[in-house]
This record gives structure tokens, sequence and C-alpha cells, in this order.
């Protein structure tokens, strides 16, 4: 089968940017693959890593004559390359991007020129880490892939879009950018919020001291601090461009929270014990859909020391 | 090395009991290990998994003639399961427990004869799994055990229970009872109740399907509903058993998440920025600290769905 696109440009070579390169190359869903970073170092190691086929010194060097474009950017960034880019898109290529917010990336892409096909989308994968030597092929499989097409879009664009990312591994759905907004402000949005919180609580906490946050995180706080290592300029960036949806979740959280705030002051073991057999039963919901590893504690190693020593050395 | 206690009694046998028998097997820090559980089931799950060298039928029964014995129940029943075994419990003999609440544990402990030797202790370790069936030898591997000594207790006991939970593979350290739970609400407690608050919300929303939260559950969430998936009777004691001190941190908590709920609402992105760039930092110690692993999204693997093509199949 020959590749789904001649010439694909990625502007933005961080995680997602990178991933996608090595994606594309495992699937030979692309026939050549140009990156830009703005960045110089970014680009260097980009070269260095050989993540692409070219990496081009300018955004608009990178899209001309390329017949798929996605902007790999954080979300505040979005408007200002599509500005950069916009003159130099060839009629009919498809423009695409990665942001974890769609309503306000789809109003920054109206800049773009009319003769392309705007198809925005959303891989919900990462990992805490950022920048172009974390990037790897296997990011996506079986990941989800949210299309969030444009009233009256280009269905064959939409459709060549969605078979290059099942071709990186992904599962496609499609959904309308406003229910994209509010799903993911439950299930990402508002969870990175509140952790980032309770990691700054722990940091910020004058009578335990940091080296003992440190120590005995294992027992449950270290699960926090992976999530509150995300790159903070993409976090920011989300939180900023989807306030609302964002906020809603918080509010309902906050008054959940208090709720059981109140059970632990008035004593009330009952209510604490359903709430907590409830939220059991999604995480075998999660495993079953084969979104999360059964292993105990997401089958991390043990971390045992050279040093432990056995009573019969 | 002759072996630690002759005969240790382990009084519950739940993912800590199972894992204990296992891992003083390993070390051969045990001649003899009896267990007790509660429940009809467990006992024969034990017996069935060959956790321990014998399976009492009563808890008076397993800690006749042991010179140790450690409760394994949650902190709600430790008071009853004392006041159980008192009678049958030898002179000098050491009493410990695994509470992740010392104060209140403590306190519950003093229904015992004067003339055993109380050591209380907590090893920080655990995953979501529950039940005799959980337990693994490698579970206390590298993990801090902390032992919260008695005033005027003995020094001899307190340092045989040391060595013991060394030869199981931990670090032990010793901290005041009320230190312990002020620490612990911060690096166990507080993130436990929100993680469980978070998963609810999510449960609950109408505007989102269960079937949404969970499909999407990987760009973040799914985190949540690991530790929102621990023992229900478990963390409903360790709440009503560490009021003040988890009330404390989740004051500070909201605290906090209503600064930065203004911040998004405000747009002040240098706000975030800073917040996000000082929890990273926080990570990177624990790594450092050899308390979680480096690996991206903690090493879990890629979950490949079998049918996904690449497009040269």
């Amino acid at each position: 089968m020959s590749a789904h696109f001649e010439r694909v440009a990625l502007i933005g070579l961080g995680l997602i940017g990178g991933s996608i390169a090595l994606a594309a190359r495992r699937a030979g869903a692309a026939g050549r693959i140009v990156g830009y970073a703005r960045s110089e170092q970014t680009r260097a190691a980009a070269r260095r890593l050989g993540l692409c086929d070219e990496v081009a010194e300018s955004a608009a060097e990178a899209v001309a004559g390329a017949d798929l474009v996605i902007l790999c950017v954080p979300v505040g960034a979005m408007r200002a390359v599509a500005a950069e880019i916009g003159p130099a898109l060839a009629e009919g290529v498809v423009v695409s991007d990665v942001g974890s917010v769609k309503g306000a990336v789809i109003a920054a892409l109206e800049v773009l020129p009319a003769h392309v096909h705007v198809v925005p989308a959303h891989p919900l994968a990462g990992t805490e880490h950022s920048g172009p030597e974390s990037g790897f092929a296997e990011l996506f499989d079986n990941r989800y892939c949210l299309v969030t097409p444009l009233p009256g879009g280009d269905s064959g664009a939409k459709g060549r879009l969605a078979d290059f990312w099942r071709a990186l591994g992904a599962n496609v759905e499609e959904m309308a950018p406003e229910r994209h907004d509010l799903v993911l402000a439950v299930t990402s949005h508002a969870p990175h919020l509140i952790a980032y919180t309770m990691v700054g609580v722990a940091d910020d906490m004058r009578r335990v001291t940091k080296s003992e946050v440190i120590k005995y995180s294992a027992a449950g706080f270290r699960d926090f601090t992976r999530i509150a290592a995300s790159d903070p300029t993409m976090w920011r960036d989300v939180f900023l461009n989807n306030k609302a949806a964002t906020l809603e979740i918080l509010g309902r959280f906050t008054e959940e929270l208090f709720a059981l705030q109140r059970a632990i002051r008035t004593g009330d073991g009952d209510q604490l014990h359903d709430y907590f057999t409830r939220t059991r039963a999604i995480r075998r919901g999660i495993i079953d859909a084969g979104q999360d590893t059964a292993a105990p504690d997401f089958g991390r190693a043990p971390t045992r020391k050279p040093d432990v020593r056995k009573p019969s050395e």
C-alpha cells in the first residue's frame, strides 16, 4: 500500500511531534517527513536523533509542498503559527493539530487561508516527559485520537487524516469540539490541575520537610508527581484555553470534596465506604477496556537498593 | 544467621499480611509463620496459596507461643483484635502492627497486657489490590518502614522489630506518632481522598457518560483510578482515625486550588507556569531518591490491540 501522504510537515518537534514522526515512519504512512521547531536547540536535537527526513529552518519552508501539516505546538501558539504558515500552504493541503483543547484552537485556525482543509484532532497520548528526545513510535498504540471536524469540512480530508492516525496505531473517533472540551476537562484537565495542586501543597508545607515528602512519597503521593511533572507551557495554555469547562468540573470536584470532608469530620464511615466502593468499579472498567494495565502499581518494578541485605548473607 | 523470631503470628492475611509472610520466608527471618484471618474464605485462600506454615482457626490460637505478633488488620479493627489476643500473649512477646495511622492505633493497643512489648510500625508499601492473593515477597523492597516507638518502650524489642523489617527489604526509620500522622496525611491520606473524589466526580457527571470517562481515561484520569481502587474498609478507617491531620491538609489543598482556579479565571498565565515549573522539580527528587521509576508513564507497557493494522499489511 502506498503512503497516506507524500509530504508530511510537523510544526513542533516535542514529545508529540517527535512521536508522530517515528510512528509514521514505522507505519510507512508518509513519503517524506519534514519537521520544524522554533528553538534552534530542538532542531539540532531532531537532526541528531534523525526524527525526520528533513528539519527545515522555518515553518513556512517546512510546509511548502506538504499535503499534510500537523501543528504540534502548545495551544497558545497555534494562532501565530497558523498565521505564519498560511501564505506558504498549497491548495487542498490537510492542516491538522494535536491540541488538547479544540474550541479555542479551531478559533485560532480561522486565520488559515480558505483553500486548505482544516481537520482538528487530538491524540489522547503523552507522558510526563517533553522535548524531542522523549518521542517514541509506540506512543499512540491503542490510544484514542479524537477528530473534531468543522461543519461543512471536506469529508475526504477528514477520512485521510483518520486513516493516517489509524496507521500510527490509534483508535480514531469523531466528536463535536464543545463535547471534546467538556469530556477532556473531566478525564484530563481537572485531574492535571488537581495533581499540580496537591504536589504544590506538599512542597509548601512548612511543617513537613521536602525530604520527608520525597522519602515517603510511595504511600500514594508519587503518583500525583508524575502528572504534575508535565510540560508547564502546554498545561498553562490548556487551562487558559479551556476555562469554562475546567472551572465547571473543578466546581463539582470541590463540592464533592467538601461532602467527603464533612463525612470525615462527622465520622460517617458508611458514606466513605460506599463512595470508595463505587470508585473501585471504575478502575475495573478502564482495565477491561484495555486503557490501563491490570498489573499492581502500574507494573512498576520494585526499586531494590543494591545494599539491602538478607539475614542469611 | 538464625531467624529473627522463632514464631511469627500474623493477624490478618490480606495484601500486607500475605506479603510479610512471603518476604519473611524469602529472608529466612521467621522460624515458623502462623497466620489468622477473620474470614473463612481468606483462611482457605491462605492455605491454598501456602502463605504461612500454619493457618490457625482463631487469633488467640495463632498468637499462642509467638515471639512476634503483627496485626495486619484495618485500623478500626485493631482494638477488638488486641482485646481478643491479649490473654493468649506470652510474656515478652513483641506486638506490632502495620496501621497507616499511629496515634489512634497506639491508643487502641492500650488494651494489651503490660507484659508484652508494643512496637507500632507502618510499612509504606502497598498496591491497589487487596486480599491474600495480592501479596508478594518484593512488596517492601526499598520501601520505608516507619517505627513509632512508645515512650519508655523496650529498646531491645524495637531493635529486633527493626531488624526483621530490614530483612524483609525495607528501610527502617523512627518517627514520633504525631509526626507520622501529619507526614502521612500529606504523602498518602490527602492524596487518596483527592483521588477518590476526582474519580467519584467523573463517575457522577451526568453530562459525560461513564463509557467516555473510561475510553478517554489515558489522558490523565486513569492514574487517579489506581489509587481510588484501594481497599474501601482500610481507607474508611484511615480517614476516621486521622481526622485532624487529614482535614488540615485538605484545607490547605482547597486554599491552593482556589488560588489556581482564580488564576485560570483571570488569565494569569505566569502564575500557572511558575506553579507547574515548581512541581516538576519534586518529581525529579523522588526519582533521584529511588522512590519511583524514571521510565515515562511509570514504565507502563503500551496496550496494543491485536487488531491494529499497519497500512503495509
